[in-house]
């Protein structure tokens, strides 16, 4: 067996992260002890949270510090098992970090069935961004039939699914984007009724108003800042705010100032919720079952961007964070030989 | 029967309402029609929401214009009744306007039961203001035993029935208010467990955080503003925040800017929600009992600011909309001759 090779941090980012704020390290693969699994980590996943956790803004989530293993979800499959619940060759998805071999214990692991879907989509659609949209959309969002449902960075993983969602349940969808390419693939192949793209939009509240004219029930919100003070212009009698992400904050210490958008809650009964996508993870088998019977059914799409290699993963993690990908971000590190297995 | 005297919008107020802005208008006493009660009143009520109606905020609601009689919630007597519902000498509550005499429709008027309490009590803790309270604290801020609770305006008629609802829960209660007498109220006579003077307090945030070890698990916020900033800093885990009213605002034709607080709903999982009071008047049965019980225990106490004469109606108004008053600002029109009825 080879040598491992991971990620580390190497210097604490301050706005946007820089490739040398990343480091390559080398050292033997990890041995697996009892009741632990070795993976060979196969696909990334790098997510807009991770800059989060270099900032340890999450109080209730291990931090990630200068010398640690870049943190975050992988699919891979089990090289080492000395566990029962895994065989080797078996599929699985785990919070392994940036690395290519990975220990974890058998009871983080998740089984990946190959009749969902291919590997990759466990880390998207199937995976943490795909619940994040339906349980963010179906429990906080409630969107109902003929209501009007806004979600910005929709071409994004988590705002391309749950505009979809919002879609089956009957509802008319409005996407906000960061390019024309994005536009298009938001209207022509996820099927949202809309698309505003808000580097060239103008007057971002004048658009929201021409495309939703029963006002907006809904806002999936990804990225928060402006576009988020251009939607409460124009919420609806109970209004959701689902508060998803905030992406376009990420790289900012201190909060960024806005209008204070709190006589719209008065106004309009309005509702603004957070929430923690692993706070449903004992319901990831209930969710990811519906997402894979609509993709089934070609209800549910999803696109990936694919860097390829561990050493590229940094600069896949800082052109997301840019906006640079379209659906699912991911780094592949390696053909999966045992594909048939 | 004499004349009337009503209060009416003079001239549309930018800012701070003038005293000019209203103007007292004689006429004759209206006469009550089928199914229709004349009502003398002797208590009107002055609140917050009154200043929104005239900025025409509230998209559901019909606006107060140039030329209208002030809208408002007021306890009165019946004088004349053309419906079996009422019999004349009744004490009855309804929006009967800033004025002497006011016709009503039967089905718009609740009649007061006296045992409760004062009359007057019907505009207050056991009014609207009661009912904000009641309904905001226990249904949108659900209050757990143990938990810490902020309340701004903590004098004020509704933050003052907010704080000792949740006192009543089991809480630890912290008030905010603007002056050394309204902070002693607050602490010594209802009972809250600490309260910062948000005028001579240089650091609001680092005084909550002194006042609540615990964090803050529900904010209900009367006045938004810089206040709201501050208690945003130090949320607790699914923290609920109750957007009762922006008085701090509601002078402001603008959105006052503020660092946008949407990181601490992702982060803590927080609720944001606003609500309308008249939503809860199917119940007010329900919370004025309640209320009234707490009342007979000497669990819920209240304090009154009474000015007199309907002349000062808009005096007591301006004062209200700039914290002059401790509890509920009243307005007595009538000494109640019939109080024995």
């Amino acid at each position: 067996m080879d040598e491992n090779q991971r990620i580390v941090l190497a210097a604490k980012p301050h706005g946007l992260p820089r490739e040398s704020d990343f480091a390559l390290v080398r050292g033997p693969v990890p041995q697996p002890g009892p009741g632990e699994v070795l993976v060979r980590c196969l696909w990334l996943s790098v997510d807009p949270y991770m800059r989060g956790l270099i900032d340890a803004v999450y109080p209730y989530v291990k931090p990630i510090l200068v010398g640690d293993t870049m943190f975050g979800g992988a699919v891979g499959r089990v090289a080492v098992s000395n566990d029962p619940a895994f065989a080797v060759g078996e599929l699985v998805e785990g919070y392994l970090g940036w690395q290519l071999y990975a220990v974890a214990r058998a009871s983080e692991l998740r089984r990946i069935d190959p009749q969902w879907g291919p590997p990759s989509t466990a880390l998207g659609v199937l995976g943490m961004p795909g619940m994040t949209a339906y349980f963010g959309m179906t429990e906080i969002g409630e969107p109902q039939a003929g209501q009007t449902v806004v979600v910005s960075a929709a071409a994004g993983a988590v705002g391309s699914a749950a505009g979809q969602i919002a879609k089956i349940r009957g509802c008319r969808v409005v996407g906000i984007a960061g390019s024309a390419e994005k536009v298009r693939h938001v209207v022509d192949d996820l099927g949202f009724d809309a698309c505003i793209d808000y580097r060239t939009e103008p007057d971002l509240a004048g658009a929201l108003r021409r495309c939703c004219p029963d006002r907006i029930h809904v806002y999936f919100d990804n990225v928060g800042g402006t576009t988020y003070d251009a939607v409460m212009t124009w919420l609806a009698l109970d209004a959701r705010i689902v508060i998803c992400g905030q992406i376009s904050q990420y790289n900012d210490r201190e909060a960024e100032v806005g209008p204070r958008r709190l006589k719209e809650f008065e106004m309009w009964r309005a509702r603004q919720q957070g929430f923690r996508v692993l706070d449903y993870r004992p319901r990831y088998g209930e969710g990811i079952a519906e997402m894979a019977r609509w993709l089934a059914q070609g209800r549910m799409r999803y696109r990936e961007t694919v860097a390829q290699g561990l050493e590229n993963s940094a600069g896949a993690f800082i052109g997301m964070l840019q906006g640079r990908n379209i659906g699912k971000q991911l780094v592949q590190l390696a053909q999966d030989a045992a594909m048939n297995h």
